[in-house]
């Protein structure tokens, strides 16, 4: 539920903002990747569990399950649009994370995303608690649950299936993230097929809409950190109390997916980015050193932009 | 429903355009903007209602609640198709009041998108109850009632669901117009993520589309009062009579959404576009140079276009 | 269902082809075009007859009326990258007729179009027909009817709805041809806002599939002549009899699409293409001579392309 | 399933990698691309098997067969992007073979492709059957079998409907993966409408879906037989036993997928590619020789790629 994807922005934007970016004072960058980040990741959740409220408290009638993974995951590509060239619009903790540890970002810029993202996440429950606040008490008797006929916690943090064993639900976790981080990962790399210009956001909509169409069912595809304790939190705060903890469910959307995605994005590297034949120095095409020179001035203003 | 976008399309089209069409008399200006307008309205309006009335009149073996979010959506895409290089294809009186208010069209084009917009709705709702009058007639036995098990007036008219007080409706069409816009604005910044080249009208159809999944099971996502005013005075006219005032509800599409579109747009404004650092005079890229230029000459081509 | 979107498609091509087509003999031109519009007007009926009679004769469980949209919808699209560039990939006689008129196409190469749909057609009918024989077998228990709770003739020719008058189901064809032609000539107008290069047939698919979703229920939306006449008579031919002429119905798909179409292409034309501003001759841009070159050279190669 | 789209994209990348590669070492060669096949296979068969699994195992409430369309259909739109520009992500013998057949791949490569194929799709079962291991148990109650009303095999490997004749079946195979190859064809023709640079991955995903809704019906599409066998063997060892074989169907979707992929790619060079008119060499535009010259150097540097 994010967009790696992003990080290529800067790349065509590098040459715009980047250098400019770099010479803003550190203070004023925090501020302005911070606002981008929880705005975005604000505009994604509330389309997001929005969707879920819509379906749950429609009963059917105006939406079904394909609706929910259409809400994340055009939620996401309007996320993408929103804080794109600004904070990469990672929307999602454990985005943040793999790109650290892959040097893509650096680890001090961390905390600043992972509290954007909390904060967003937590203010889109609050508004989709708002707006649908008379829908889920009419849905539900004004009976907030976590479980039952008429359970609506699940509108907005994820709970596991009746089968589904905790062990279960980590490996599930960790392979959808994977799988999220893995392909993000190939979509940004500009040398094997990138999504096109200006088409990013799309694209990592559809991977989100796929996970959920494909590795939905067993707890709901999480596959993000933030996106899950926000909304949870939120819940416990508003009125449906400490089961929301899903009797130890909780720690796995965090855990999982932190080690899901680091897990994805090296696989890739490991069996495609690592195998890139070496670039050459002397080339005859203009246009190859061209594209080249913006690359590596693209690393150097992306670093730049994210201290 | 609209897009806002289109304000990006006179941006390629404005070196083409928007000169000559400065030197224009005004009157031409205003009747070309008008009846570009007028029809991209239409066209938008056509394809949604007659989602509607699909849906409904079928009884769900032809389309269910995603045809109908499909059927707004893409309409919105074919209409930004229609008027895009000509009038923006706002479509929809909270996009122009939004735009008025931020500087990007003058005050005195506004009525002219007004009654533009009202007059492509209410030919547009004519047009599907002609070639719907035989579906409605059998769906409704004859009877055209607002509410009850048959009633139609929902497939012109937003009608905002039982258990809906006005205090949350208008709450929904201020979040709803206000994460429209936003979005909006955003797909339209060319110094953060925008929509591809050409690609614009699809990106704002997922948007209206991702609006109806996710924010329109309280009252049928109007967010739009010119989309909402001009089918609803046409039922009233038709045959439904005033009970199409919908108690008191009617008001609520026009002034909410007003409110939510400016709310909207100016929270990206403040939380991004306002962080954006200033361009630099002193350029070493010959192309970052070039791009600014396309920049500048775009708002002073747009500025003249819409006079 | 089609692609007058794709009088456009020589223009990015016309540079490299239209000129060297030019000097071809007649005959192989024709040849080449009739088989190109014959390929892709083929491609598209397989997918979309094919996705009807998965619907019918999987009784829901396979695909629900969404499924015959997505069908015809991307067979539209794949039709277009089949023969676009050769034929414009029209598929549709309502779209050649509309762009003789206009002087778009030749009339002279009307006839071969003709010939080309109708034969595409009926061979994509015969193949759907010998795929799904064993389906239909069981469906229908080997009773192949026109009516009744196992008809199976609308798999391949379309029937109104038993509520519709004949006249209604006329007033239906012209405004769903009118809207296709309206928006395919606004697709392809370069003073507009066009398609994106190379995403003109995603366009026009989504517009049919739009289409469907919204002004489908009253007769199936056949909106093409062609696609509705190659079938019923291959219908007729396959045991189904003479039953399949729908009690007078047939000549409406015929007749009211063809009106249809030229009257939506005018009325764009009329509303906006007229009151494009007249392109002016000093120009102090580079780039905006070049772009209007190349207009130029197109038009040039297109009259060429298809004497 | 797949797509020889992505012979287009070395064109791309063909300046940039292409004569790069061609200077590695064989053996490097073979590794680079084996892996990348692999990977790509993988992605793809885990997010469309994983589809089928949800649905199979959620009983309709989290998908439908929609969500299986989408899923195989973004999945191969996933494996574009990330094997795409390495190995052209084929992910299917059938489009390996047409390849080879046509001259576009060295047949001394296709047994590295073969077995990247089996290989990716043999863990992606692995992987799919882990994930869902509680989500088969609870459904099935613990009894793996291979009809019947709870049978899950249909999760991993394809089966043909009751109705079906094992002679029907075959030409329903030929038939889906020659429409699926000629597509393909026409996608990656440069001279025809080709998909818009960095959407093939899309276009590719759009045509898997819309066979699956149309030509789906009779034995689940697998027009693929890499896709096929691998899971198939999976579960002949994983616990379903030797009826996997599914009474003598399990070699129809390996043997006509290969009959009809050629058949496929052959027809649309014999309609529409073998009359392209003739290049010339004089020519007065400078693009043209541009154009020109970059397809020439495409054809050299993908034939070293691929050695």
């Amino acid at each position: 539920m994010d967009s790696d994807v992003e990080s290529a922005e800067p790349q065509n934007k590098g040459a715009l903002h980047g250098c400019c970016t770099a010479r803003l004072p550190l203070r004023h960058r925090l501020v302005r990747v911070g606002l981008a980040e929880t705005l975005c990741t604000y505009v994604m959740m509330v389309f997001g569990l929005g969707s879920v409220a819509q379906v749950v408290t429609g009963g059917g009638a105006l939406g079904q399950y394909l609706s929910i993974n259409l809400g994340f995951g055009l939620g996401v590509t309007m996320g993408v649009h929103v804080g794109g060239a600004i904070s990469g619009a990672h929307m999602n903790a454990a985005v943040s994370l793999a790109m650290c540890v892959f040097g893509r970002l650096p680890w001090k810029m961390f905390p600043v995303y992972l509290l954007a993202q909390l904060l967003g996440s937590f203010l889109a429950a609050a508004t989709v608690y708002a707006v649908y606040n008379d829908a889920i008490y009419d849905y539900s008797g004004g009976n907030l649950t976590v479980t039952g006929a008429r359970a609506t916690a699940g509108i907005f943090a994820t709970y596991p299936a009746p089968y589904l064993s905790l062990h279960s639900g980590f490996i599930d976790q960790v392979l959808g993230t994977a799988m999220l981080l893995l392909c993000l990962t190939a979509l940004s790399d500009q040398r094997n097929t990138p999504a096109v210009r200006g088409g990013e956001g799309l694209m990592a909509g559809l991977l989100v809409l796929l996970i959920g169409v494909s590795l939905g069912s067993n707890c709901g595809y999480p596959i993000n950190p933030t996106r899950d304790l926000g909304p949870r939190v939120f819940t416990a705060v508003a009125g449906w109390g400490t089961e929301v903890a899903g009797s130890g469910w909780w720690w796995v959307p965090i855990v999982a997916p932190s080690l899901g995605g680091v897990m994805g994005a090296g696989l890739y590297k490991a069996l495609v980015e690592l195998h890139h034949p070496k670039l050459e120095t002397h080339q005859s095409d203009r246009r190859e050193q061209d594209e080249m020179d913006s690359l590596e001035k693209h690393k150097a203003s992306y670093t730049d932009t994210c201290v």
